[in-house]
Formats: structure tokens, sequence, C-alpha cells
């Protein structure tokens, strides 16, 4: 058993520094590990006890009778140290460590983290500032959280690893009151070692383990994380995301809370969206979207029965899908021919979704007939069930009911509670029936079930990129024309253009471009030519000349140097304008697409992918990310327009991706704005660019 | 007192139809009334019973001792329409109608309404197919929701009106469980009679009402709702609404609900802001939102002070709150200081927000030191406070130490309660602090408060407008130069142009207008000009008359007419485009502002404000909606852009708005597309334009 395992299930465990007083928090943890029944061996050390109940507590370490597997150190930031030395020096395969105080406090504490990391050696470390783990699948609780006061949890398949302790404590109580059940709960805070990747990996191999449900402040290795999720993925075993920092305000919050930097905050979009995680876009949906999942059924597309016995409810929760693009078609021929024969008298309602029985009055024999009947219906995917006060008053044959219907079919059975009735729900949760107060919770959940479906990894690039040259770029600033050139290189071509230095020239090059052209200063200098006039467009080849004189002019007065060279460029006309760039964070490298122009920043239409390890993006994901812009129907002949050379495009962001990757750590910052995507067969043209190396 | 009044408060209730077995429908209200605590009398009506319970049962309506103030029909759609006529017969001053099978159901059911209707003269109805209301202020429930068999409801100051029965249960049964106290709840359904509005009014003069609270499914009468919402805005007392039919499965649905016709979700976006009514955007909101107002406490600010127990749940909140435009700065030097005051040992944690007072664990003087200090800090407008596990041992203590400070500050004091402890969270609320288990509570019910104590009366136009000669015009489509005439005469000019025949015309039309010019086929059946050919833009104009004769080719070739007539068009340049135009429904006739251009259609950006009964729209509301949209910041010197002439376009919206109202019901449709917006000082330009008279 490796340290890890060995700290999911130890067999014994010492904890240093217990209190005889379970309602101190350094009482609890011993208090805990017996209440909820661990059958291993408990060590309390504290050298003023000479027991605690009927456990003999011990004055050190050194005294213990024998190597625990884990010990959870409920001393201060200072003597934990100490104690997690004598640990180590035991052969403990992991200590948890309680106290706050380390880097989440500053530099002082930062440094007693490392003092910390520097005593445990090859001892692997929980924390600090860990609420500790909970081990329901073998009843171990290694965990100081008042959440344990409770007296049940219901067992099940969903794993939690939380970044706050608190938080722990919040998704565990909340868990058990409503009949969701979970396996293991880790708190890893300050992760001065073990961090929210291990324990991916531990539960993408946990046989208890289905479902993973994260809390997540930040992630502190993309790489490894990336490895922990795809393991999950091939296990199997969905996984179900909260992160916090989203706001500038949370995420200075979340700064403080655990020391952590948080990424910014579309780049997690883009590595969940990467890595088939599921977002949860609520801290209630951490529970919501993973309680349905557990089931193992699977939703295959939108169409939803919601079945009701109080009309408001119904509306509501249709009202809810529909928004999120889900639909709730009316039944069938068939289907509503079936439903008709399971009742006599005003069927009207039945030809509805809503598929309304108030009429019927709540019998268990009609609800599993009709229940049957939408399982079985080729026009829906899943069952949404509005329970109603009628319910109420028997919940048990109502829950009973619908779970005798559960096997006819894997198709997603969920139901909303309308009134207040938190053991209905938790009844039904229990019985395989995920139920939920919200009506947006109900869209959440099948939104998260289908993304779960549908999600396939991305694609890998097939044909690995031949390098290109780049051994003779200097460090600095390209000017546009060098920008442009190394796009060139890597097979993004740009406008005719010619680089002029005297009026005459630049007449000259008109005349040759044919046509109208833009001219523009060419420097390494001046990053915003138009703020200092250095861009003039639709120059006639015959104005060229005195063009240039009056920019130069221009120039001089507002940037304060005279321009000695110049862009004489062909006119790009009936193409749309796009932006596409490189943004780099602690998170990866990420390609970006976006609508270009002036409104651009206004309507923020951009999207984002991280570079895989393994090189650039492919041609799907190119193609994923201009469909995945609002403007995509622009491109796609939107109301008569020409259809722009998408496939262009895709190759284009291919290139540049395979462009970032092979630059690495070199490229300080590149971009292709605007980009022109022109009619279908005639490409795409990098009008203007900008690269740095180092 | 009028007949609504007494309908709220009866002093005697007949039960026509009642059941003497209180597990039916039919036995429900007369248990309830009693159950619940009713002083008047009760006449139950059933000729098969002599009594129920101690109560002596009448055979019919007519036996009665005393004329009832209200008769609660529990009979069949047929029967009920009988008992009603007798009810009125005897002077009721209202009858309740369970029954369904009226318009809900279709044309038969419409049919039998008009006949219930009839039945009742004078009687006013609640319902059909209603569950009634619940007078909890007086104790007077005349309901048949199950949600009754609960024992306890707190007694409070927040009015419902649902339009769904089976929703005022849900609200009532969930406020029960939520300490959240209610004053009346009525259900109005199919609304025969009595409608949304009518106790939108009454709840307006209810003593015992502060908030009113709306479950909408559709406004039949949009004037008798504004008179009505005004009336409470009078009274201070804010109204918050959840409307469904948002999706068009949800208005699906709403129409077999209730019969209703709902109207387009943006529309009740224009109504709601501009009567003030805050809007729910979930069911949860619906009571959250009036549990923060009920409090009396007034939000003049966005900056949040945190103050949490426990760190991750501080961090949700202050995420959650950030996202949504609120501030939640770090205290100010005297504040830190002060809390630095109240404990000792390590203190950085009081430095910043959310104030994290963990580490000195729960204790109530500590918390009332902190609360006092934080209301009394100028640097917060609002106070909420984190519970977590720790809480919970000492609930009462906790809640009391945060009442103490209540009154020491109306800054509103919310409560977000992290672990599952649904007592707490209705123990605080109880006692004056809204408690929530959804961060995205907390942040919606601020919202809320913020948006009731902000909004203010839309202006009303003050200086009232000339009546334009409009007797002239012929029923049926205008043509662009028609149009664009009629927009004149109401003061908003367009570009200089001509109407021409011949291509002779034509080019010495665009010689007169000097430089480029549009060409345009001018017809008025023709709706889609560019669609056939039929404009032409950039024109020289050497090129006129050439580019004439081949539009005239394509345009007989396409459309299969040859036009007769051109607009010859001076080009608009260096100006913003906009779409100017009105959209008519049942709720009232709204005037429509939006981006223009190709792009428009994708990003949906654009608002609506509905015109006042009075007439036009104020200057105020006008650049109002120019600075709601998206593109706002390209009207107003985005990026070192020439800001453009708003107070130019508030002047065309107002006259447009005019136009419109004085036109009325003569008037189809309307629209200018595009509207230019020229830079400061150079107007608007009304650059095309359609208009439908009938």
């Amino acid at each position: 058993m490796n340290a890890i395992a060995r700290l999911l299930k130890p067999r014994s465990v010492a904890v240093i520094g217990a209190s005889g007083d379970p309602t101190k928090t350094a009482g609890r943890p011993v208090a805990y590990l017996r209440k909820h029944g661990f059958a291993g061996e408990i060590f309390p050390v504290n050298p003023k006890l000479d027991s605690i109940g009927e456990l003999r507590c011990y004055r050190d370490i050194a005294s213990l009778p024998s190597v625990p597997d884990v010990g959870i150190v409920l001393l201060g930031a200072e003597r934990a140290i100490g104690a997690v030395r004598e640990l180590a020096a035991r052969g403990c395969a992991a200590a948890i460590v309680l106290a706050s105080g380390y880097t989440e406090t500053g530099a002082e504490g930062a440094r007693r983290q490392q003092q910390l990391i520097e005593a445990a050696g090859a001892m692997r470390i929980l924390g600090p500032n860990t609420i500790g783990l909970v081990n329901l699948t073998e009843a171990i609780v290694l965990s100081a959280t008042g959440a344990l006061e409770m007296d049940h949890f219901d067992v099940g398949s969903i794993g939690v690893v939380s970044q706050s302790g608190g938080i722990l404590g919040s998704l565990l109580s909340r868990a058990a009151a409503r009949g969701i059940g979970l396996s293991k709960l880790i708190s890893t805070s300050n992760e001065a070692d073990l961090e929210l990747a291990d324990f991916v990996d531990a539960l993408a191999d946990d046989e208890a383990t289905q479902v993973i449900a994260l809390y997540v402040e930040t992630i502190r290795n993309p790489d490894k994380f990336r490895a922990a999720a795809a393991k999950a993925a091939r296990a199997g075993k969905p996984i179900v995301a909260f992160k916090i920092g989203r706001s500038e305000a949370g995420a200075k919050a979340a700064v403080s809370h655990t020391g952590a930097l948080a990424g910014a905050d579309r780049m997690y979009d883009a590595l969940f969206r990467q890595l088939g995680v599921i977002r949860a876009q609520t801290f209630s949906e951490l529970l919501d979207i993973p309680a349905a999942l557990a089931t193992g059924r699977v939703l295959r597309g939108n169409r939803i029965a919601v079945l009701t016995s109080t009309g408001g409810a119904g509306t509501l929760v249709s009202d809810s899908l529909g928004m999120s693009g889900f639909d709730t078609p009316a039944p069938d021929e068939q289907t509503a021919a079936a439903l008709r024969a399971l009742q006599p008298g005003d069927q009207a309602a039945l030809d509805r979704n809503p598929i309304d029985v108030t009429l019927a009055g709540l019998q268990p024999d009609l609800l599993r007939g009709a229940i049957r009947t939408l399982l079985a219906s080729p026009s829906y995917d899943a069952l949404t069930i509005i329970v109603g006060s009628s319910s109420l008053a028997m919940p048990d044959l109502m829950a009973g009911a619908i779970q005798d219907c559960l096997p006819l079919s894997d198709k997603p059975v969920i139901a909303y509670v309308s009134p207040h009735a938190p053991t209905v729900g938790a009844l039904l949760t229990q019985r395989g029936v995920p139920a939920f107060a919200a009506a947006e919770s109900c869209t959440a959940v099948l939104a998260g079930m289908l993304q779960a479906h549908r999600w396939q990894p991305p694609q890998v690039d097939a044909t690995p990129a031949e390098p290109v040259p780049t051994d003779d770029l200097a460090a600095g600033s390209l000017d546009e024309a060098q920008a442009k050139a190394l796009f060139a290189r890597f097979g993004i071509g740009g406008p005719r253009e010619f680089i002029v230095s005297t009026p005459q020239e630049a007449e000259r090059a008109a005349h040759e471009l044919g046509g109208r052209v833009v001219l523009k200063i060419l420097s390494d200098q001046i990053l915003h030519k138009s703020d200092v006039g250095g861009v003039a467009v639709n120059v006639e080849p015959e104005q060229a000349a005195a063009r240039l004189r009056a920019m130069s002019d221009e120039v001089q007065a507002k940037a304060g140097v005279r321009p000695e060279r110049f862009l004489v460029q062909q006119m790009v006309t009936g193409g749309t304008e796009l932006i596409l760039g490189m943004h780099r964070d602690p998170l990866g490298t990420a390609i970006l697409l976006g609508m270009g122009g002036v409104t651009a920043e206004l309507f923020q239409d951009t999207t984002l992918r991280l570079l895989p390890p393994s090189g650039g993006l492919s041609r799907g994901e190119a193609l994923e990310m201009a469909r995945a812009l609002k403007m995509w129907p622009l491109l796609d002949g939107f109301r008569g327009r020409a259809k722009a050379d998408v496939g262009a495009l895709a190759d284009a962001i291919v290139s540049f991706s395979r462009m970032v990757a092979q630059l690495g750590e070199r490229l300080v910052e590149a971009e292709i704005n605007p980009i022109f995507v022109l009619p279908e067969g005639r490409g795409v043209c990098a009008a203007d660019g900008v690269v740095v190396l180092r």
C-alpha cells in the first residue's frame, strides 16, 4: 500500500495533542474516530493525560507501542513541526496537520511551512490548515469538522476533495441532510505536500468512488491535475468542480485564505472543458450534479418529460429547462394513447408536457404506469417528476412506485420537490431518484449529465508539426513586417506589401500593388501605431507620397521620433475581422480566438483553448473554437453573406498554436490582429501582428 | 367594507360541498378553518350530512341562517355555477371556486367559465381553479392547500399573490420552514373576475403588509397593474415578482395551466423596471428578496462587509458578491484598529474582508463587538455574517448577539449559513437577520435591496407634445421617402436625397449632392430592398446613371417587377449605426433601441421602454435607453473615438415615441433602421425606415 492509500485507510492512528474534552477542537478527532466506528488502533498522545476514555494515552510519539499509519497533529503551528519530525522518524505514512499559521498568514508563516516540509522528509503531509479527511466507505474519520456531530451519513459513491476545510464540513452536513451518499472527503487546504491532483488520482483508483467532486481555489500543478483528470476519465468517473475566485474580490479572498495565487477564471474554464471536468456554476450544484451522476444513468439527448401532480411547479421546471436549451415536447401519439389508457375522465392534460395527473390525485399505480410509459417513450431522453403536497402524505408509497420503475430503463429520472419536504427529498435520493428543491438544480443536473455523456477527449494532432527554423530570430520586439514574416514561416499568409523609406518608394509600391493601399509606419518601438497617426487606410496610389510625408510629420509631432520606414500594404476587403493570440498564466499557455474590430472589447466574444503538453492544437479543436464564437454565423453564411474560408481559419489557428508551442518560453507575446477570414477558397490574411521574443 | 376586504377578512364563511372527511380535498377547508383558529362563523353546506364535527351542516345555501361574507365552493365545474348563483342571490360578498374544468381546458371550459361569471352577477369571484387564500394576520384560512397541514406559520409583513394554486402551497410551506413571516397569500389562478392587480391594490392598503411578492404567469390588465403598482410604490411597499414563461417551453406550459396568453418576456422586464417592480430571477428569490426587504433596513451603496468564522464560506460569498458588482473592500484604518482591539493574538485576518474571526472561536461578545464596529464603519453599506458549524452549538447565543446590534444602524444585516442548519437559519430570520443557504441568495437579496432603494419613478414628459398633423396620411405601407418624411414631421431628420426616375436624373441628383451617394429603389411593395439587388452604396456621381440601369435590370430579374422610382441619397459617414423601432403586444407598446448593422442580431444588444399611458417617453428615459446598451461606450468616446451626439439621439427617441403615441392604433409598424448617430453637434440621421399605417 502506498502512503496515500494508508492515509485514506489507516489501520492505526496517532492523535498528537489529543484533549480529553470532546467539546474542544483537540478533543474531537479521538471522539469522532470512536463515535463513527473506527475499527483500528487509536493512540492519543498527550503528556498530561494517562487515558482518554478507555484509551491509553501516550506521553510522546517515541513511546507509541507501534508505528501508526497516520498521525493527526493537533498542536500549534510551531510545535507541529517537531511532532511531524518525530512521526517521520517513526516511519509513519502521513501526518494530518490542522494548525493554521503557515503560508496563509504571510512571510513568517511561509518560513514555518518550509520547516514543516523539511521535518516531514519522505513522510507525506495533508495540510497544514486542514480539517482532515473522512472515509465514509470504511467508517474512518480523521477530522475535527463539527459536521461529524451528526449521527448518520449516507455512504455512497461520490468522492470529495476540498481546498477549504470549512467547505468540507458544509458539504458533509448538506449531503447527509439530503440523502446524498459520499465515499471519501479530503480537505487539502495549504497543500504543503499532498494536493488536489493527488486525491483525484487516488479516487480514480478507489473502487467505492464513481464520481469526483472538487472545491477548487487554485490548481497548483496543472500537469499533475491533467494527468489525474485523464486517469479519472479513463476509469469512467466524471469530475465536477466548483471553482471560486471567479470575481476579482473572490480571487483576493482566495489568496488570503490559502495563500494560493488564483489563476484567471477563463483559463480554468478552458482547462476544465478540455479535460471533460463539469463546472458547477453554484456551490449547490457541487452536490446536485454529482448526486445525479452517481445514479449511473445516462442522458443521451435533450428531450425531457415533466410528470406533475401540481400545475404550477411543472411549469416552473419546464420554464427553467427551456431557458437552458432543453426541449419539453408533447407526448407522441402512441405515448399519449398509452397515458390515456391509464386513467379515465378528463384527459386533455395528458396530451401535453408537463404531463399533468392532478385530476387523478396521487395513486401509486397510476404513477407507476405513467413513469413506465414515459421511460419507454421514444420521445423522451429523461424524466423529471414533480412532487407536490399531495405526495407528502405517503412518501414511501410514492418513492417505492418510482423506484420500481428504475430498472426498466437507464434514462435519468430526477425529482423536483415543490413544497418544503426535505425528508421526502432525501428518501427519493436514497432510493436512486435525486431530488431537488430548485428548478435551476434540475436544469443544471441534466445539463451536467448531457455534458458528461457527450464529452470526448480533444483530438490529438495526428500529424506532428515539422519544426520550423527560428534560431535566427533575436530577442526583443519584432516589427510588424518581421512578425508577419514569422507567421508566414508557419504557413499563415499576409497581404502583399513593401517596406519603403521615401515618398517616391511609397508611390511606386502602391502602383505596383494596384488599387488603394494601407500606409503604416514600421517600428519595433511604437506598439500603438494608430494613436500617433501612424496608419492610413484607403490611400490612392497617387496620394501615397503626400500621405507618407504628412504621416511622417504627424508621428514626429506625437511620438517625438521621425519614422524611418513604412509599410505599403494591399487593402484587404470583404473579409471578417478576427483576433488570434496567445495568453500565458500559471495554468498554462492558451490560444485565444476572438471577434476583432472596435466593438470586440465591448462584447467580449472570445474563446480560449489551452495547449496540450504535446504541442499545438488539433484541427478539430481549431474548428470548435471558431464555432464557439457568438459571431460564428457571420463566418457561416449569416443572412445571405458569403461563407467565409473557415478551413483556412482552422489551419491558421493550428499553425499559430504550433508556433506558440515550438517557441515555448522564448515567446513572450504573440498576436495577429486583425486576421481577416476571406470568402471561401480565398484563405485568411494576417494583416497586422505583434511578436515579442526573449 | 368593500367586497375584497370582506373576502380577505370574512366574519362568516359558507363551505359549499364540504365533506366530513378531512383527508379529502372537500374536507380540508372546514378542518383548516378550525385548526388554524378562525373566530367567525362556519356554515358547512352538504345535503347528506347533519353536522361536521360540532358544526351544524346545512342542506343548501337558501337554508343558511345568515348571509355569509364568503362562500367556498367545492363542487365540480358544472354544479359550481348553480352554487355561485345562489350565493350571489343571498348577497354574499365573494365566492372562492376551487373546481378546475374551465378556460384552462379549452372551448367547452371557457363557455362554463362565462356561465360562472354571469351567475355571479355583482358578487366577486376568486378563481375558478384556485386553491383559495390564507390570511395569516387574522388567522383566517380559506384554502384547501395541503401546506396547511403544518401547525405553525410565522406571521409577518409579506403579502403574496400567486397565479398558481400549487405554488401558493409551496411558498407557504417553504416560508414556514425558513421562519419567514407572511401576512396574506392569495391564489388567483383563472382570474375569471378578481385578478393579480386587485390584490396588489388591496395589499397596498393592508396595514399588515409591507412587501408584496407576486408569482406571475401573465398580466391580463396592464393598466390596472400599473395603477396598483404605483399605489404600492406610493405606500412605500416594494413589489418583488417572479414571472414564468421566460422560455418558449415555459410560456406554452403557462398557457396550458391557466389558459392565459403569456406576453413576451422582455416586455415584462421593461414593465417591471419602469414600475420599480424587482424581478426575482429564480423561484427561491421570490421568498429571499422579500424576506430581506421586510426587515425595513436600507441598502444605500454596494460596499459589503463579510464577517466570517469559517474561511471557505466567506470566500464563497464574497466571490458571488464580486460577480454581481458588489465591492468587498478591506476595513479602513480606523475600523481595522477597532477590530484589532477586540481580540488578542494573530490579527492579520482582521485587516481583510472577509473579516475572519476564526482564530478567536465563536464568542458572543467578540461577535457583538465586531458587528457593532462594522455597522458603525463608514466603509460599509451592509453586513453579511457567515455562520459556520462552530455556531451550531449555541444558536440562541449567537442569534441573540447579532440581534442586539440591529438597533444600532439601519444598514442591512444578513446571514449565510454554511453547514446544513435550517433551524439556525429560521431562528436568525425570525430575529430580524434574514438567513440564506446559498451565496447567490445573499447576492440577489442585496441587489434587490439596492434596486428598491435606488428606484425612481420614470420622469414624466414635462412638455406635452404639440400634435403633429397626420390626417393626410393614407392607410398602407409608406415608401422609404414617405416614411422619412413622416419622421421629419416629428423632428427626426434624414440625409439629403432626391427621388428620380431616370438615369439622367440620378446622375444630376448625385452631382447636386456632391461626393459619393447611395442609390436605392423606392417602393412600398418591396420591403427587403437589398435582397433583390435594390441598394448600391458608395456610388460615384459619374457612375450613377449606369448603376441605376443595372439595378433596374437586376430588380426586374429578381423581384419580377421593374422599379419606377429611385432614391439618390447622400452617403452618411462617421456615424454609429442604431435601430429605433416600436413593438406592440398585450402588455402595451414599447420603444426599442438597439445596435444596428449585421452583427446586431447576433449580439441582441437592445433595450425596451413601454410607453406610459400619457404619451411619449421623457428625455431622461431616452438617455437611459442609450446608456443601457452594451455598445454605449461606442457613443461615449470609447478608446479615443469622437463622442456621438447623444443629445440628438435622445431627442430622436423622444420624438419617435411621441409619433408612436400620437398615431396610436393607426400605427401597425414603424422602424428607423439604420439611424446614424453622428459626432457631437452634428445630430442624427434617419437613413432608412419603414412605416405601415391602417
